[in-house]
């Protein structure tokens, strides 16, 4: 591959409270759920994902840079854990 | 297995915007990305995830549930996608 011309990378954030963190947006949903008879509805957790495409070589490079997107923009680090993962 | 006691199912439906559907809080986030000198990113959308755990021993009675909860409740059909996976 010649240098300079970078190659396609797509890659998936996904986001989610931490365990401990309460999620109301998520019990509004479950308490909806239940009043419309969908009584098994046991828990909902509400997160976001973030499909993200960047140019990109090497899939190390774009890990970390996916990381320091993540920590500086994308997570709340305090309440919010993240996942990443490369879908090509 | 006794016939009541249901055993507990952990399911996650992703939903992302159809692919012709603008996405103004994505666009945000590549411009802000940009600004930050992360200038590699081609493009971001968001998208939401929700964990859902319910009380079911059939996995194809839950998938049916699931699809008639995101039709209801969840997914703007219109506009949105949406996938169901089973954690469990």
């Amino acid at each position: 591959m010649l240098k300079g011309k970078k190659q396609i990378m797509k890659a998936r954030v996904t986001v989610s409270l931490k365990i401990d963190v309460l999620d109301p947006q998520g019990k509004a949903i479950l308490n909806a759920l239940n009043n419309l008879t969908f009584n098994n509805v046991r828990s909902v957790r509400q997160g976001k994902i973030f499909d993200i495409i960047l140019n990109e070589n090497d899939i190390k490079a774009a890990k970390e840079q996916l990381e320091a997107i993540c920590e500086k923009l994308l997570v709340n680090t305090v309440i919010e854990n993240y996942h990443i993962e490369f879908l090509s």
